[in-house]
């Protein structure tokens, strides 16, 4: 079966032309993964969701309720993902937010798709589109999103998995829907979100399963030579996980996955509840 | 009476939850002012949404399509706005754009506002969100505005008309919903829109307005100097016109409207169709 979609707790697909997340972006969301009805790392996507709504002014929901919409919009379907969008709900015509928004709450859930072997590494490219710098945004989820539907316009070749993306100043910084990590020496880095990019749940779960490990981890800026002299490269997302990269293209080859790649996938795969 | 809302040509008020316009601010869009039910500098609003449209790789409908449009949401209503809206329509979670979108085409009016007489010079203040850079987005009227609703989330007395915004480099930018410009010893000066910023129709008319009547025009950097040093500063946009600002919080006051201002005002206010 196909997927539910929950608007504000009734099954609709509906929302107004007056919503605030449409005419402006005025809002975050969540991607989840979802296995036997249940969503994984559900209390860590509560904690950045309120990190964002802290942050625009948006009231988010008591987790509770958003748990039981999950699971109602999960029945029938058992594993897949939920997507939850929360926006600062409908208003008239200005940029200023209402005093008291009426938030609308969209919880869509989706079939499982189709996933690689994660022991076969992926091929990722280089895109074009630079990530604009703003502090006031970076880290969360918000639904301005436009930096990476135009990098995935960049390239049709199913073969290739993922972009990573730059911000303006040159650092690689993540890819289109994805954070990335680099394993040099034994150590593993990832790129700082102080100023662009997305802080992902599945990148917290790696930065902890690697002190659990005993894998020294840094969070640096990182450049593109970086990527060429490292001897692992993964991406982390929440619904596909822990990713190896097996090729960066016209750039270089890993023989992966590696070692410190592999322990961090399993110890992530079994992380989680 | 209220205004009316049109999507795809339909009365309605309502767009999919999977609408890309919703899900990644995945679209653009334009507000239009309108007087005996027609809108007021239309070839240029299109001209936009199709440069728009272009770098976005989104298709833009025939004008008269739009025009068209216009003129029913505007029926009954006769002076006011028409706020045009083009997403790239639904589509299943993922920031790839679709090979051929069914772009989603969205008609709203409104009733006009209550305006301040133009004589009478606004206050203004300085935002402190700041401007992210991305030459990719720059200029279009895009659907990614958090960066605008932070703005003006900064300040609530009704007294303060706008907002001022510099991009994150320190330059003055434009408003959160209008361009500036500044008079300085009889030249015209207006900040570059080349890494951030909506190229206004109003300020693509003032700048022609100005060679008209012979007015040096300078595209330039503005830093926020410039403006203490000005002798005149306003402000543009379609549907407020020219607005001769009165006062900077903090900075300083100015006796708007200057003589320059002036001359803008009156001709722009009398040009367009």
């Amino acid at each position: 079966m196909i997927g539910r979609r929950l608007v504000n707790g009734v099954e609709s697909s509906a929302i107004s032309v007056d919503d605030r997340g449409l005419q402006y972006g005025d809002g975050i969301f969540e991607t989840m993964s979802a296995q036997d009805g249940r969503v994984r790392n559900f209390e860590r996507h509560m904690e950045r969701l309120a990190e964002g709504g802290r942050r625009l002014g948006i009231p988010v929901p008591d987790p509770r309720l958003v748990a039981e919409e999950c699971a109602r919009a999960l029945a029938g379907l058992g594993a897949g993902s939920v997507k939850l969008t929360l926006t600062r709900g409908p208003g008239p015509r200005s940029y200023r937010p209402p005093a008291e928004p009426a938030v609308t709450r969209i919880v869509v859930s989706s079939a499982p798709k189709p996933r690689n072997d994660p022991e076969d590494g992926i091929v990722v490219r280089l895109c074009e589109t630079p990530l604009g710098l703003n502090p006031r945004l970076a880290g969360i989820k918000h639904l301005n999103r436009l930096e990476q539907v135009m990098a995935c316009a960049e390239w049709s070749d199913p073969a290739i998995a993922e972009g990573l993306m730059s911000a303006v100043d040159g650092r690689i910084v993540c890819a289109t829907a994805a954070n990335v990590f680099l394993v040099k020496g034994g150590r593993l880095l990832t790129p700082a979100i102080r100023d662009c990019g997305v802080a992902g749940v599945m990148r917290g779960l790696v930065l902890e399963a690697a002190r659990e490990l005993g894998i020294v981890a840094e969070v640096v800026d990182v450049r593109i030579d970086d990527l060429g002299a490292a001897d692992e490269v993964f991406l982390t997302n929440a619904i596909t996980g822990v990713r190896p990269v097996g090729e960066i293209l016209g750039m270089r080859r890993y023989a992966a996955p590696g070692d410190a790649t592999r322990a961090l996938l399993e110890r992530t795969s079994r992380a989680g509840a």
